[in-house]
């Protein structure tokens, strides 16, 4: 492994958010190759797979800090490093969770968030049936128990899972116990400061566009 | 309830994408709204409340059918139902899901898809230890029995939960099996014929982006 030359991706600078978000595409990708024994890949096969631009592939690859060689194209296995570099797979950010209803719960036992540098450390409700018990492992706390657990804790990210009206408030508590990046499962649009990052995931909204497209296919 | 002058909404025209994406907002505000007993609200306060423009929300209300009163806006009655309606909450869509791993038994136990007008009926997998199996009684069975099954349950829309790796394939049998809409949430740009409708919930991209964002401003 020490022979390897990675060179450290940069953080530093501002990489595209759409760069960004292809990165585990590639990660998933490289993985299948390695597993089936690919030592190299090259930036058009890349982009063939995926269905992207070459350019493109040939710019986000620049950002892993691997580099190809010539008619080889990039070690797999570098790259695989890099990726998971890049995308803080190694490292583990801990999350806190709010809102223990069904969405929070699946998410809680998706496992998969943990091979993808997360995991949610605890959850919190407002039901007080809830406090105390767990979701595989996991402990469910009053709201209350939030801010001194987070600050103790250093938890940065926190998971908004509560229904729609609960959504906006417990953001803004999020903002002033400190946590510094908010993904947001609630079909609301959340007012916070500008420093603070924040990911929607609307799942109904998602739902919402396919039933109203196959209506329209239905009626034409 | 008969006294209601519910204008139908038409669903045969193209609603833009964004407006279909803000009417679960609606609909959430305007439950939460009649829950605490307001019978009447406005667009101006919709906008105020969701973080929206004024002029967006009337747009968006013309799609709903239901016309406000001046000076006192939308009955919320009115704009619930004709929501509920738009949306399709009131029909059920049954939909296929083929992926019976962590995230994909994660989506059947969340229950919030029924209230949306989904239901999630059938699973399918490749690995033979998990055929018979149940997940919150949704049964799982081997992928050769998609087609056969769909078609007689006459199954519009499948979703993806599977490993990157067999994400397009699957698509590619669900096309020729007859559905409708994929909803996709493997982290991979999936291939299909035009009429094919594909939502995309890449949570593996919405994280990525967190924790690269993260990263800059520790490092900034």
């Amino acid at each position: 492994m020490e022979s390897l030359t990675i060179t450290t991706p940069k953080k530093q600078q501002a990489v595209p958010e759409p760069t960004v978000r292809r990165m585990p595409q590639y990660l998933h990708l490289v993985r299948a190759l390695r597993e089936k024994g690919d030592m190299y890949v090259s930036a058009p096969v890349i982009a063939r797979m995926l269905g992207l631009d070459p350019t493109q592939v040939v710019k986000d690859m620049a950002y892993t800090g691997v580099s190809g060689k010539t008619r080889i194209g990039f070690s797999t296995e570098e790259l695989q490093l890099a990726l998971e570099d890049f995308l803080g797979y190694n490292r583990k950010h801990e999350a806190f969770l709010v809102g223990a209803g069904y969405l929070g719960s699946a998410l809680i036992q998706y496992q998969g968030f943990r091979e993808a540098g997360m995991k949610i450390v605890a959850a919190f409700d407002t039901d007080k049936r809830k406090f105390g018990t767990e979701i595989q492992g996991v402990p469910v706390f009053s709201l209350e128990k939030f801010r001194d657990l987070a600050s103790r804790l250093h938890i940065s990210i926190g998971i908004i899972t509560t229904p729609a009206g609960a959504a906006q408030s417990v953001a803004d508590l999020m903002v002033v116990w400190g946590i510094k990046a908010i993904w947001n499962f609630a079909p609301v649009a959340l007012k916070v400061p500008d420093q603070i990052i924040v990911q929607d995931t609307h799942i109904y909204a998602n739902l919402a566009v396919i039933i109203n497209k196959l209506g329209q296919q239905k009626n034409s």
